[in-house]
Formats: C-alpha cells, sequence, structure tokens
C-alpha cells in the first residue's frame, strides 16, 4: 500500500474510528485501526465486535494494500503532525509515515487477522436530518438500563411506523419517549432495540456535522450512514417492554413551573440525600401555588425549597429519585415544565410546555 | 452565631477554604470548615493538618458564635443559591441558611473540637507582587520528587538572601531554578523547604487575583498573607542538597533552537516510548545544523524528527527521559531555547534565550 493523504482528513478519519476501538486483551488485534485502499479512497475500519465502523477518506493512492496498526499511536502520531501532506506505505507489515520533517514506523499486523465487518446491502429503509436523530437520541440514553439483568431494556427502542419514528428508552423506573416526524411514511411498520454504546457512538459521529442519516436493517444488524461513515451494529434480541399501557391515560393533577427554578430546588435536595437515602419530597400546594422540594437525611442535615407553580386539580406529595428528575428536567428545553400526575403512587408525567414529541414518566417512590 | 453576608462573598471563601479540607477518615472534623464571627467579619477556616487556612469575608454580624460544618455539604449549597443575601444562624450545633425561597439545616460540631491553626505573629519577611510569586512557583513545582524517600526534595526550596528570593525544586533527574528580585533587600539571608501542597494551595489561592504577597516565618510554620486570606504551614526539615555545584560551570556545546518545534518533536517522540524504555534520543547534528529526536521501542516501532537549530562547538548525542524536557520546554516561554552540554553522561542545561533568571537541569539517560 502506499497513498498520499492529508494530515486533516486522516485525522478526522482516526478520531472517529479509534473510539470504536476497545482495549481487548483477548483479541490484540481490536485495538487496532485497519488501514486499505478501497476503490481510489482510504477506508478505515475498526471494530470492537458488536459496532463495526468504516470511514472513507480521500488519498492520492500509489499502490492497492493493507494493514492494521494500533489505533492509539497512529491517533497520536497524526494528531501532533503540521497541517501538510502524509505520505504513507507499507513495508514489512510496518506503516511508513511521513510528513515533512516527522517520520514514524509503526509495527502493524496483517489485515487477514482483522474480523470482518458484516456489509448490509439492503436499501434505507428511513432517511432523515442526522442532527434531527442525534438530538432525538440524546434525550433518551439516560434513561437505557445500566444494569445488564434485563438485556432488552440495555438499548434504545426505535420504532418507525407511518411517517412516525419513535425512539424510546427505560430501566424500569423512569421513561424517556421522543418522536419524530419524517419526510416520507414508511410502508411496513417495524420495531427494534439499538445497543446504548452504537447510539452514544452515533451521536458522536454525527457531532455538529450535518448530513442525511441514512438507516438500514438486515436481520438482526443495524448500518448508520452519514456523508463517509457507516457504521454497522448488531441489534438486542428480546421483546421490548409495552410502555404504552404504563402512560396513565388522564391525570387530575396538573403543575406549570418554571424550569430552571425547579431544577435548581432539586439539585440543592440531592446535596441532602445519600447512598441510603436518594428520595427527595416534592409537594404540589393548591392553596398558595407552590411547590416545596424538601430532602432531609440523618446526618447531614436538611434543606427546603419553594418554588412559584401554577396548579389545578388537587395538593398532593410525591417522593422522587432526585436524579431521575433532574435528569427529565435537563432534557426538557423549554422555560417552563407541565408535571401530571394522580397521586403519591403512581407514575408521574413531565412534558415541555406546548410540545408534544417527548415525554417522560418517572415512577415515585413508594412511602412506607 | 447569627449573621448575614452575600452569596458572593461566601462561595469565593467557601470555594478557597474547602480545598485544603482532606478526606480524614480517622479525624472526620477535619472535613469541617469552621464558620466563627471574628471581629466583626466572618471567618473560615480550614486545616489538613499540614496546612491551615483563614479566610475573613465581609458579614453583618448579629451575634458572635462559631460551628463547624462538612465542607462539602455547605459548598454545594451556596453554590447553588441565587446572588443574594445569605442569613446564617446557629441553633443546637445546626447552621441554619436562609436565602430567599431556599433554606438548609447543616448539622455540624461544636467548634471547640477544632484543631487550632498556628498563628504567626513575626513581622512579614518579604513582601512581593503574588502574582510574581506564583508565576515562579509554577515553574520549578513539577520538578519536585514525587517519591517520599528523600523527604528533603519533597517540597520547594526557597532561599532569600539581599534581594534575591530563588526557587527551587529538584527529584534529583532534573532541578528546576527561578529566581526573583526583591523590591528591598533582606538583612540576614534565610533558606527553608515548603511542601510541594502548601505551594499548589497557594498557586490556587492567588490565582487570577492581584494583590501583595507577605511571607513570615516562625521557627518551622510559615505564613502566607494574601488580601483577606492566611496560609500557615509546616516546613520541611532537613538539609536541600547543595544543588549549585552540580550546575557545570562551563559547557562545550550550545544550540539555540525553536522551542515550539522542539517541543513537538519531543512529544512525538513520546509516543514511541513505553514503560520500559521511556528514553529518546536527542542528536545535536552540527554538520547539518539539526536537532534529530529518536525514539524506538521494539513492540510498538520508531519516530525520527528533524528541527533546525543554530548549533555551537560539536555534534553529540544524549538520550533524555521525554518527560523531564517536555516539562523543561513547557517551563521556557519564550520562542527560542537554549540547550547547553558537554557530552552525552554530563547534565544538560536549559533555558530560555535572553533569560537570566530561569534555568532547568536534565540528568541524561547513561548509555550502557
Amino acid at each position: 500500500m502506499k497513498l498520499i493523504c492529508t494530515q486533516e482528513n486522516l485525522i478526522k478519519a482516526l478520531n472517529v474510528a479509534e473510539k470504536i476501538v476497545g482495549r481487548n486483551v483477548n483479541l490484540p488485534i481490536l485495538n487496532n485501526i485497519l488501514l486499505e485502499t478501497d476503490d481510489g479512497q482510504l477506508k478505515l475500519s475498526s471494530t470492537n465486535l458488536e459496532i463495526g465502523l468504516n470511514y472513507w477518506t480521500r488519498g492520492k493512492i500509489e499502490k492497492e494494500g493493507s494493514l492494521t496498526v494500533p489505533a492509539k499511536i497512529i491517533t497520536n502520531f497524526v494528531m501532533n503532525l503540521p497541517k501538510k501532506n502524509i505520505e504513507i506505505e507499507v513495508k514489512n507489515e510496518t506503516l511508513n509515515l511521513k510528513c515533512e520533517n516527522y517520520q514514524a514506523k509503526i509495527k502493524g499486523v496483517s489485515a487477514q487477522e482483522f474480523p470482518i465487518i458484516p456489509k448490509i446491502k439492503e436499501e434505507p429503509l428511513v432517511i432523515l436530518p442526522a442532527e434531527e436523530f442525534k438530538n432525538a437520541a440524546n434525550r433518551v440514553i439516560s434513561s437505557v438500563a445500566v444494569s445488564e439483568t434485563r438485556p432488552e431494556i440495555t438499548g434504545v427502542f426505535m420504532k418507525i411506523e407511518k411517517d412516525n419514528l419513535t425512539l424510546a428508552a427505560t430501566d424500569s423506573y423512569r421513561l424517556a419517549e421522543k418522536k419524530i416526524k419524517l419526510q416520507k411514511p414508511v410502508q411496513e411498520s417495524i420495531s427494534m432495540i439499538i445497543p446504548r454504546t452504537t447510539i452514544n457512538e452515533l451521536i458522536y459521529i454525527i457531532g455538529e456535522n450535518q448530513g442525511e442519516l441514512k438507516i438500514s436493517i438486515s436481520q438482526n444488524q443495524i448500518l448508520f450512514n452519514f456523508n463517509n461513515i457507516n457504521l454497522v451494529s448488531r441489534l438486542i434480541d428480546g421483546q421490548y417492554p409495552d410502555y404504552q399501557q404504563i402512560i396513565p391515560n388522564s391525570f387530575k393533577i396538573k403543575a406549570i413551573i418554571k424550569t430552571a427554578e425547579l431544577k435548581n430546588a432539586v439539585k440543592i435536595a440531592g446535596f441532602f440525600t445519600n447512598a441510603q437515602v436518594s428520595g427527595i419530597k416534592i409537594k404540589l400546594d393548591l392553596p398558595t401555588n407552590k411547590i416545596k422540594v424538601n430532602a432531609e437525611t440523618g446526618e447531614v442535615g436538611a434543606s427546603n425549597s419553594e418554588v412559584e407553580a401554577k396548579i389545578e386539580g388537587d395538593s398532593v406529595e410525591v417522593i422522587f429519585n432526585y436524579k431521575y428528575i433532574l435528569d427529565a428536567l435537563n432534557n426538557m428545553l423549554t422555560d417552563q415544565v407541565i408535571l401530571e400526575m394522580n397521586d403519591s403512587s403512581s407514575p408521574v408525567l413531565l412534558k415541555p410546555e406546548n410540545v408534544k414529541d417527548y415525554l417522560y414518566l418517572i415512577m415515585p417512590i413508594k412511602t412506607e
């Protein structure tokens, strides 16, 4: 392999490819990035066996070929080079790089030993602005279950039906759901569970870049194509819980509050919780139109905050895990937020004011 | 105790006091900050037994008193309050804080149980611009020994003689020395060893603030006074090595190089070192007027960089620990740096071009 590319193009590709690379002691080749010439371009590939990435970047190919080299060392080296052309050449399973007065020889491993990244040839099922998908994913991902006891909730649920794409995530204590309108309706509805790490990678890859995101499905694999990048991932087997049935159809109590004010009160209350006591008390006080946020632990002390609100229905007192309500409020993005509930033991709904495509449901902590 | 102060003043004081607080399981009161009224002001104190801090801040004192409370919880609480007045009151060993619609009760421990922070009544030995001291300290502190085997080099050496204040630090592999000119000469010369953590705290306290730094000494204690803050620290016992004798009086070889270019070449070479091989080869090549920086490890590969230089005397090849030379170059601050040496096995001197008050000496790694 022999080619010339610019430092700027190569480091952009390496930074994306390097993120997938795992630290696999049993299979050290997974720490490597595969560089190969492909149809007049330089193709970089990396995989952790769950996710595979292909990144095509421009280069002047002088001789076809391939080699895998440790991701960290090539990325570090290229990152510190001047923004000039880099000459790349493979000799004796060693990658030779030259850029102005800097040279490196990086020992590699043959491309034959690199795992095959599955190819998905299916036509895209949906095409949408990548930024829109990224923003939606960002608002559900924190609700994905961390524990592996129920594998089916360790991913983001995606449902595509007519002109709706829905992303949802739950850890069984709280649930976040975001809907996106598609330009073109799909023929058949489909749903799947995408691993959390895949969604995280995709969020990172899209970053602040613009472009179309094309999503294709093949059996238990999903392909995200974004500009010159392909991200292939396995899907999670299993039946996602029918979360719609736990969202109450009607609510007796409703409050409208300034998001920032409630967030600050909850944040402060959080300091007065500990590993044993994670609950904070939120009281909707109908007569005074105030929300009282209270936390108390024996060893630390107590905090009490009051936030003005517009309350309808009744007074009620609910105990929340403060992390869940803080996360919900961080995802609201509007100046005012709506809280809806029926009593102190059934799910509480949070949604941004005047926004219909996002909701966050929290199960209260039961009082003894 | 009962008083009113502003959120801005209190959080500034807490942020400084909280940094000294250690995580001491055996003596939990060290996790606390002492708040007490003192001569019409609010005084905050914290200590880790090695360093003690007093911070005076304005307050409207309504009733004298004192209490200690956990540093983390009060800092977190006050940090999230609006920029308004805070009412503080001690009731039953509990600190009651109230700011607009936010209230907290923080359980405290009596001030009687708090360690006494030594008072130093001596007149200041020297007074100098705090910023100047901070900048000097910043340029030697990374050379302080981390290992505790030789306690006398685990601190910064400070010598005050005539109108010179000298700071120096060494870990026996490299040495950094910075001199400051004093406005007023001292009568008697004095030298001492200040713990690294004390210097680090002082750097943090001075931060971007302006003011005079007053230094007083009393037996084995040192007092730094900066605006409304007193920092008292023990000094390190022992004899600091007579490092002047290892600085060569003359050099046979000299090179002038662009600091940024050499730094980049060294940084790149560093990626081609590992835990076993930390040395990089620096060759001053007289005929070509170039510095060649080379690193090689069997498993990773090799790098070669060339930097233009102005070399006088002879060609020479020296092996350095790349971390030391990188640290030296990070402290140079001038566009060009001067390297002086005699041969491949004696100390190498680095200094900024046209600057006489700073030097960095590195022992090369001996070749077998």
